[in-house]
């Protein structure tokens, strides 16, 4: 293994880092109620499930492009889901995914440069944590479509 | 120094990726207009002048505590600003302090346990990174409000 400049986060830490935030996603869409996570939104706005759509299209296609070092385009699913309980259990086979492909990255990997999607040429590390980030964001989205509900959301310190 | 587990971001990068997150919200205050920054809300949330308070409250206070091992409660400032271009020209005062404070952390820091505000008790890369994540899931409310207002939000990766 060659010498690294001395670092901050270990790659376990940083995928529990990431699994937590993806458990409290999944509370943020529990908390809709069914049809609001199809219909409701502001502003011109995607929906909650659209969203949702991002984060999975994002989450699992992403690390495996990184994993297998293969540049596919961003793409979501053809198949629509049409019931939150769908999209709970995408989410939960995306968690297993990530789980196993993260496996499969080196230390050395975080460093590298990935061409994620053919679009963003990024070392690996900031690619992983525009996932994060890009989720906090939407989902930071779906806190004030909870509340414009009259739904109180998840704790953010929820994981 | 003491030898690290193998780990995947160098406190420079981190640095980086705050403060260009730190940017893109400094962006999004400027976006508001002077009013609906101080006045516009969404299902009884704060604005986005009180979310600014807190992210202002957090940054510098946090970190300086940190670096002096200095548990102090969290506290918002007793000063009110009532312009934006007050809150901006903190936010820039923020910037350099954070600057300065964060080359003070060894790399051994990180890995340390703090007590934050005296109620966070966690080693030092989650309060870090819990900073910044606070701060993308506040931006991603702002987002929404400036949709509302029919204002175009700034791109995410704008940094």
């Amino acid at each position: 293994m060659k010498t690294l400049a001395a670092q901050v986060i270990t790659p376990e830490d940083l995928l529990k880092h990431w699994q937590g935030h993806r458990a409290l996603t999944r509370h943020v869409i529990e908390a809709f109620p069914e049809k609001d996570f199809f219909e409701f939104s502001i502003g011109g706005m995607r929906t909650f499930a659209k969203l949702t759509d991002e984060l999975l299209s994002i989450a699992v296609p992403a690390l495996k492009g990184i994993v297998k070092r293969e540049v596919s385009p961003y793409s979501e699913p053809e198949e629509k889901l049409i019931f939150k309980a769908q999209y709970l259990e995408k989410w939960d086979e995306a968690t297993a995914e990530i789980d196993k492909y993260w496996q499969e990255l080196t230390i050395e990997d975080f460093n590298d440069t990935f061409n994620l999607f053919g679009q963003y040429e990024f070392p690996i590390i900031h690619n992983v944590l525009y996932f994060i980030d890009n989720e906090v964001h939407h989902r930071g989205q779906g806190y004030v479509y909870l509340r414009a509900l009259g739904i109180e959301p998840p704790f953010f310190w929820e994981r």
